[in-house]
């Protein structure tokens, strides 16, 4: 690890000699570090929450925007009433997923088999505990049962010593959430107009591609078509991260995978690592991190994207460094050497203690910075402190004529949560 | 991930004061350096396997490394016959997995419901790609479904530009499996005397463990029992290394997880950067690193050991990197502090071009070093080049008096390859 140090820093002079040529977006960084500084909060927190990374239709811009803004509201009362980050950003969740507009329960992508399956997954970053579910079927709400192994975990061991799970998928996931009282739904119901219309346009898509293979090397045609498969509401994951009053940040996400997937297929949103995480500062981390991600599972999975930006985001500058991270880590990441598009996107947050301007022993004060890239053609993002009466909510999109998977674009803000102590 | 290493090299130097206290075990290293040295051949490789780490009965032991041996055999007639490293690793979990004896493949746990669910990854350190299926039934040899998902997305996208998926999981894996040529197999075929048996033994315990806590705070009590869960035949997932001739290093992994398990349970073996890890070298990592881990699924999970041991290898000294990965990564891991017991162990090699002794234009070597690790009571291996006749197998044990989860065991050899250039 040690040894690594010396190679990383090369590289990171190499990519910031690179910078010129990649966009992004500074102007909102600063305002909201204006805005949003020396705010006074007597209990609270702060959530940041995506309905994706992928393309957001102008049309349906205010559908997006509007479940971005419940989902940080219930998160907020959730912290407003003394929730720890965890429960605050499992509530985010659940408002995302019961919209029927995004990629996360309700409103499900189908996949080939015409059959919602979800993934999802959260992390404490103050127990580092992890519950996941992969490919479930019939729960409207994944991220319940995610949230459900975790806390389960964190009860110990089960009877005759056993080692409670923290990642179940398939049918054996359903019954486990049945039998912890989540109540189970018809799949039929979490389908939408939108879902199902999307699922026989692209089954008609595939029929004809595959036709057109007929005949000629049907491998080798197979390949090498490459149609716009990232189009709209394909890569529309949800997610939030938290910071809580005490410091303490969670982190999830949940997703129904991409579109037409084979079933049984588990993307980023249930791998560990690789859609969400969450870390309280410890003795070698100043900084308490949390990131959610979203976009190409295979492509989040690989880079194990969510545990990179966490990791960069110890480095002293948080703006530089997420932008490292995503060119040096996603874009021109050696496990995505082949890949001509590397689609994804992050939200990050970290926070630490923070002096006070005016310094008193009853008053202690957490610096938020918070941050969202992505490389596909759009992200859709909203975040609130408690001490905001609504959230403020933002599609982020990468400006025309540049290219979505080789260029990103990224954006962010500071906030300082004051409290006085007990 | 820069300021990082200075936390680190702290860590680094806490950790080598507090060496005195853990176990560990050199001699055989040392035996190996010389008696392996200045091997020369003309086309092969190296290969490392395991039958796990958990409890392998003195009674047992001539079966354990019987499988070990030709398991080996298997990986280095494909090295001989030119395969490349991720073939002849897949060669070697075939044969790890049809032993009766191992919990993989054919007699693997039963999990709760009664039935066999397999993990199993596979990871090309050439390609840096990756295939692994999670809780998939009524397949005899699981590492064969991961090996085709990574071939398969080798080939690039499907039709319509969809991605291909790098996990499956439960009832849509064994379907791909089935429909890319892979023959089902009934899982009661799957099971054996010694697994039905341990089954049926297993259930009486946990049913004595809950008639207990009748009339008692059931949850309290559950959480409190603390049976010695992990028994002969628990944790003894397979596993295997191996580099070939151009230097192409290749890991993989496979298991049939803990014994009464949860049914949708995925252990450690399905969890990228967790079951395996490999990568050959680049730019920024001057060795090519396999690694393949065993144990207790979710504390292997939760400390991603695979890719935290591959890091490490990238360091001076190969032998005092894992002692301290697993000292500090892993036994003393801030992800498994409320563990009373923290059950692993890995296989791991680094290799590297090196200097021939007689330099000559048309010679070029290969060194290989291999370790071992395990917090588990025994770990059975066994490693072999294209070059030996046969194995050598062993079965490496904590001393006796020292507490399993808390101490560790370690030792390895080094192997030199040499090749003539074309």
């Amino acid at each position: 690890m040690v040894s690594d140090a010396g190679a990383m820093e090369s590289l990171l002079m190499k990519t910031a000699e690179e910078q010129q040529t990649s966009f992004f977006q500074d102007s909102l960084w600063h305002n909201n570090q204006e805005s949003t500084q020396n705010k006074k909060l007597a209990f609270g927190g702060f959530v940041l929450v995506h309905a994706g990374a992928g393309y957001h239709s102008e049309s349906k811009a205010k559908e997006y925007k509007h479940v971005c803004k419940r989902a940080c509201q219930q998160a907020v009362d959730q912290l407003k009433a003394g929730a720890l980050a965890v429960e605050a950003v499992a509530a985010a969740l659940v408002e995302l997923e019961d919209s029927p507009f995004t990629n996360a329960g309700m409103g499900s992508n189908l996949n080939l088999s015409g059959e919602i399956e979800c993934d999802a997954s959260i992390m404490d970053g103050k127990s580092l505990h992890y519950g996941a579910v992969g490919a479930i079927s019939g729960i409207k709400n994944p991220i319940t049962v995610a949230n459900r192994l975790l806390s389960e975990a964190q009860k110990g061991k089960l009877s005759a010593g056993r080692i409670p799970p923290c990642f179940l998928v398939g049918r054996g996931a359903h019954d486990w959430a049945v039998s912890h009282g989540v109540p189970p739904c018809p799949s039929e119901k979490m389908a939408t107009k939108f879902s199902l219309s999307a699922y026989k346009r692209n089954k008609r898509k595939m029929e004809v591609a595959e036709k057109m293979d007929t005949g000629h090397n049907q491998t080798k045609k197979r390949r090498q078509s490459s149609g716009n498969e990232n189009g709209p509401g394909c890569l529309d994951t949800v997610g939030a991260i938290v910071v809580d009053m005490q410091g303490n940040v969670a982190a999830a996400v949940s997703s129904g995978g991409l579109a037409m997937k084979h079933p049984g297929r588990v993307g980023q949103a249930a791998h560990y690592g690789c859609g969400c995480w969450a870390e309280n500062a410890c003795n070698m981390n100043p900084y308490s991190t949390a990131v959610s991600t979203s976009g190409c599972g295979e492509h989040l999975i690989r880079t194990m994207l969510a545990r990179e930006c966490s990791s960069a985001m110890q480095s002293e500058d948080a703006h530089q460094a997420l932008l490292e991270a995503m060119q040096n880590k996603f874009i021109s990441s050696p496990f995505l050497a082949s890949e001509d598009r590397v689609l994804g996107g992050v939200i990050v947050l970290r926070c630490c203690r923070c002096v006070e301007p005016q310094p008193s022993p009853n008053i202690q004060g957490t610096l938020v910075e918070f941050l969202w890239s992505h490389t596909t053609e759009s992200m859709c993002v909203g975040y609130m402190s408690a001490q905001d009466s609504k959230a403020k909510t933002h599609i982020s999109r990468l400006p025309p004529g540049t290219v979505p998977g080789q260029s990103l674009a990224i954006e962010g803000g500071v906030c300082r949560l004051t409290s006085t102590r007990d």
